[in-house]
């Protein structure tokens, strides 16, 4: 069962029943329009990555700014995007199970769908649903630039799989998916150019190769928001798969030259306890702020440390802490699983709630 | 949205859509057996805590097996287990907004509700919304009996506060909450045995204060599924709060002496990707199975190892892995966030699915 808002339109952030995921409108719409007008003098466009925002109303926010599509992980997330009116969808990822290729085939009826593959028994898996659904699907060969985490290896064994993607009567080769994840949040600047640059030798000679074999690449996608100004640059991605630039988080702020984005993404807590001087307990813990990429900040009381999370409980240390009763602004460590916890953004502006939106793929994960 | 299930009883376990949330039926049965076996010849009953489970079909279970009621973190789990069908709801927790109190108030017509407070003025919160929809409630005092979380320090405090509930023609005074979190998961016995002898050593000071003050506690609460031997034994608490023992985990599995129940909950995960000899990559990151505790344990493949989680990808190491395409179980780390991520309990007993249950809570974090 889905959660009732926590709020309505022209409430007082103060009001809204905490915990919520709170989207500051001017900070997102900055983020939106900053992406744009950085890719804009390039040759790549965004397709932006919506296993951030499981969104169709943010996705199509960033279309309107000249996205020309979106990417998602996972069936689910496809339906759900497709469902809000989303046009062009490319899973960036694997996809297997006989059951969730037909649910993306029969999805392509709809929206143009695309998958990526990494092993010839997958394009078998894919050309038999696309066969069986009477459509035509593409298909990304995936190569491991890097991230050491899915994909073959770039040249030969890329080239041999677009090769069998190229030759099915149901398959379209639809090009390379080229994402290094883990360069995103190295610290350095020059640790991420070194990854990225390396990342583009792999993904230029697989590119000349196919070229060589007749196979064109009308995707070579990939990059994050810690490093698509690197891809972008590098003359050999097409498209920019960054997700987390539109929300940003604490952990993406810790890189020594954090991306040119704001903070637009938060969750107002309550203090439900406070036990002691120097200690606020609040309601919301790793179930509502996740942990996996470290505690969330305390936004606007800089004296204030979130020290602790618990199931439904998170501790604050600090000098000035808020008082019992009221609410603050947490920054989440990591926007993705964060956005997942919810089922409603709450749009502010200037200290007004202006809108709801549903989190539609919030659980999509099949 | 909710997702929608992902199997239908009778099909195999192999064929259900990953990931999933597995309950294998009869360990789980073991557990709520086990339970009401090992409190029946003590003073105390449980109260076991729904902040695990999400669920009326798992709370009603427990309550046909002598469990007076459920403890809630949250009032919208309140709230969903109350339009389940639970008659008996502790939310053993402080709740001080008054939006939260009044929708407490209102569940209070259906259901026998109470609420822990830590402070006058959430004492005074209470009243007013208790007042205000024409009801009593029962209002326990949390004590901080060594969590160091929320809660006043046992004796002359907390006598104070409960002199304050018992006075107000709105309230009624219904015992103490003192739950030592953290000592569930003290890996040595004697860690754990000393933390309860003091806590208990706090609790039953209080107690006796009460008494002499002439205020009697219906309920002293705490303990959980690390403890609750010690604290069944101790004389002093009367309702034990355990709620993980019905599923458990890896990590309850790591104390030196685990708990006397079988790994009743898994995560159901397929290999999507099987890019090199000695790696298999799972549909299962760290949104399918939370990390706050650890990674997850395989299940079934002694070589395997989960060696890391990204968001929607779990990376398994070893020499005899399945293979891509096959499902695999994980025990994961914590089972309260994992239960917490899925909209569906898939049932299953000797490898076929016997029942779909909705985590009826999920979510349910204000």
């Amino acid at each position: 069962m889905p959660q009732p808002p926590p709020a309505e339109p022209g409430m007082r952030e103060e009001e809204v029943d905490t915990p919520a995921l709170l989207l500051d409108l001017d900070a997102f719409e900055h983020n939106l329009d900053t992406m744009a007008a950085l890719l804009a003098p390039t040759s790549t466009r965004l397709r932006a990555h919506a296993k951030t925002h499981k969104s169709p109303v943010v996705a199509l926010a960033q279309m309107r700014r000249g996205a020309v599509g979106q990417c998602v992980q996972k069936v689910a997330e496809a339906e759900a995007l497709a469902w809000g009116g989303v046009p062009d969808i490319l899973v960036s990822n694997e996809v297997i199970a006989p059951r969730k290729l037909a649910r993306l085939a029969a999805l392509s009826r709809i929206a143009r769908v695309s998958v990526c593959a990494d092993d010839p028994s997958g394009v078998a898996a894919i050309e038999a649903a696309a066969e069986a659904a009477g459509i035509r699907m593409t298909v990304l060969v995936e190569i491991d630039v890097g991230a050491g985490r899915c994909g073959v290896p770039p040249g030969p064994p890329a080239v041999a799989l677009a090769e069998r993607i190229a030759g099915s009567r149901h398959l379209v080769f639809g090009g390379l998916q080229a994402y290094h994840g883990s360069a995103q949040h190295r610290r350095r600047p020059e640790e991420r150019a070194a990854a990225i640059a390396e990342a583009a030798d792999g993904t230029r000679r697989t590119v000349e190769q196919l070229r060589q074999r007749g196979l064109d690449c009308p995707i070579v996608g990939g990059a994050g928001t810690g490093t698509f100004a690197l891809e972008a640059a590098s003359g050999v991605w097409t498209e920019i798969q960054a997700g987390s630039y539109a929300f940003m988080d604490a952990d993406y702020a810790r890189n020594a030259d954090p991306p040119p984005f704001r903070q637009a993404l938060f969750v107002l807590a309550g203090v439900m306890s406070a036990p002691r001087g120097g200690v606020a307990v609040l309601d919301a813990g790793h179930k509502a702020v996740p942990t996996d990429s470290g505690l969330p900040l305390v936004h606007g009381f800089p004296g204030a440390t979130y020290v602790g999370a618990s199931d439904e409980h998170g501790t604050l240390h600090g000098e000035a802490l808020p008082r019992l009763g009221e609410v603050v602004r947490l920054v989440p460590g990591h926007c993705d699983p964060t956005v997942d916890r919810y089922d409603w953004y709450v749009g502010v502006r200037r200290g007004r709630v202006e809108c709801l939106w549903p989190v539609a793929a919030r659980g999509a994960m099949a």
